[in-house]
């Protein structure tokens, strides 16, 4: 069993990039809830967006910003408390307007100024609010780690901790460095994105080189993972490079380093997000194999992952595992029961879909850890995926069911 | 608003059935978990099963009993406590086994006897216990009432209340009487069939007349409804026409009122089924409306009624319409935002895919009621389906996280 990073590692930041961040007034608790991180000559940019068809004023604001600029950013500005989704078009107006008064500030065109939001859905957002503090926000920016942690706290919601993964590595005499930032602790049911991840780096790179590189980390990591199986209306996955260590991607030896770091930060921040899943007492590392097609594993490991009777059961850290083959069957993969292997912690609990000796009460303490591995044999073909998910337990229905969000 | 049916109705039995039930030891509390109905003259059968692809060996054989006997059934042994499923080869013997000993106390072939289970899977069936005790099962089977409620108590696992419904028309100067017995309460997202449900009547049909009738009525109720999510590998509905009232399904006015008849019993099941929802505090009669067609309704349906964050808001009666928004945004329907309208209780809520003003108070007090209406138009169309579904409690959660079951 792998140990989950939790806590934030040692936080290096990437040349070319500040950060700031302070209390607009959208959250009720008076928490930070404005952030600011700016690439200082500008950085290419690859993203990421929710497959949801109800989609938030900043992403569609943002999406149309990357297509005008052909990928250039020179800042990201991210408010939290107010997702500005199903907001109409006064919506995109008072995004398009924070977008533009930004830009005057930092002497660039609005579209170079990339938008986030994350709170509630379906309220307007207070745009005059976040203009009456943007210049303060500017002037406060910090090239450092204490930048970018107050850029980590400010970006949070149900969130209880700020969650940022940074590597390092050489390439020649020079150093290139990643720095990943994400929040996200319920509406965690990814479909090519997740919530708000923003990543910097100072390699050298085009926006179609970034985007491949993204696209191919994320689906092994924030791409497959479920706390609560509903997908949101913000997920956006943002990777800005602002080329200043010096090396470019075209190094072919830096490009390979960078591929493994960018999927080390995106895995460290799934396994942060997951951990701090709305309620979760147990992190389960599912593993699903001998599918079909990659997707075919997703679509069973989604399947199990978002089953509320497999889900509570680990809660209680019972060993049922015929819940979860039942989950399987319902997954709409036409497995045969016949070939199922389920492994629970270390032991096999389920040979050819049906119950095999095994120690009861083992398998419950191993369930009972801050993490398990459970492991699903398909037995129809060499594809297999790592899926992270936790348990559901009471402590997550009081957080939603709150009358007040 | 309208008043979903609780308790057991007056029931009444058809003409031709038997029925008794008593405890076999099966179910750790001692209480009733083995149950027959006979019809003493045999009886023409339809049937649905679960579309789970982990099917449970009574599906199997019962299944095949159909095909063999070309749809007659003698007779109906069921047992709670123990789902008979991923039992593998040796699950279908134990189960060919009781059939065939009943039949033999019956003077019929293991064919004409329909089996079914219902309890924990992945634990080998005690059939000795159940064989042992089916000639006392059958000598003290009751063509009334009291043999019905037995039935109906016996084949309990998780639910609170025994679930009954009937109706009685008339043909002429013949009585046509319809009885329906369900058991279920999690484990609820049938796809075509759900959970245990045996429909009795004395109409006279030809098993493929009573197939179409019965798809037509579950449709539209016992198909139309979830708790959790989860599909049962257990899903049986079984429709047993005994033909002694005198009255067949050729003469055209009585197929009418049985085909009504039918739909308002299984109405009846499904409300019941889902008012008894492990944990459920709030019944949601969801209706989506303006659907391009009434798998897409359902599908959005589904995606409503299974979204942990919009079921858990209902537990708080929180009137967040965001969260249903974005359930129907991740349903997989390329609905558009701008046309969709949501309405909870009496009020509308969202326009446009934007808030509109409404009476927060009212609204919540609305969802705090045992049943509230809440309405989605898609805007794409004329078609709608009716859905019946159920909040997300921490009682729930404390059901089914219990390591024991």
């Amino acid at each position: 069993m792998i140990r989950l990073r939790r806590s934030p590692e040692r936080i290096r930041v990437p040349r070319g990039f500040a950060f700031s961040a302070l209390a607009a007034g959208l959250k009720a608790s008076g928490r930070p809830d404005l952030a600011l991180a700016e690439a200082s000559e500008g950085a290419s940019a690859a993203a990421l967006f929710t497959l949801n068809r109800v989609v938030a004023a900043p992403l569609e604001v943002g999406r149309a910003s990357l297509l005008a600029t052909d990928g250039k950013v020179r800042a990201l500005v991210v408010n939290s408390g107010n997702a500005n989704c199903a907001t109409g078009p006064r919506g995109r107006q008072v995004c398009e307007r924070i977008c533009r008064e930004a830009g005057k500030l930092l002497g660039v065109n609005a579209a170079e100024i990339f938008p986030s939001s994350t709170g509630i859905i379906g309220v307007p957002l207070p745009a005059d609010k976040i203009i009456r503090k943007l210049p303060e926000l500017i002037k406060t920016r910090m090239p450092n780690q204490r930048g970018a942690l107050a850029f980590a706290q400010a970006i949070m919601t149900t969130d209880t901790r700020a969650k940022i993964a940074s590597a390092r590595f050489g390439a020649g005499k020079k150093q290139i460095t990643l720095l990943g930032i994400a929040k996200g602790s319920g509406m965690i049911h990814p479909k090519l994105a997740t919530m708000l991840v923003y990543i910097f780096t100072d390699v050298g790179a085009t926006p179609r080189e970034l985007q491949r590189l993204l696209r191919d980390a994320c689906d092994q990591s924030l791409n497959s993972m479920s706390v609560d199986g509903d997908t949101s209306t913000n997920d956006t996955v943002l990777l800005l490079a602002s080329g200043q260590s010096g090396v470019s991607l075209r190094n072919t030896a830096a490009r390979k380093k960078f591929a493994a770091a960018l999927a080390d930060v995106c895995q460290s921040l799934a396994e942060q997000i997951v951990t701090d899943g709305e309620g979760a007492e147990h992190v389960i590392r599912l593993f699903v194999e001998e599918a079909g097609s990659r997707d075919e594993a997703l679509q069973v490991a989604r399947a199990i992952a978002h089953s509320a009777l497999v889900k509570t059961a680990w809660a209680g850290a019972d060993p049922n595992w015929g819940r979860i083959l039942a989950a399987v069957g319902a997954s709409g993969i036409a497995v045969d029961p016949a070939r199922i292997k389920i492994f629970i912690g270390r032991q096999m609990v389920c040979r050819k879909g049906v119950a095999c000796p095994f120690d009861q009460a083992r398998a419950h303490r191993e369930l009972g850890q801050a993490v398990c591995d459970v492991r699903v044999q398909l037995g129809r073909g060499a594809n297999a995926v790592r899926f992270l998910t936790t348990d559901l337990t009471a402590e997550y229905v009081r957080i939603n069911a709150d009358y007040s969000t």
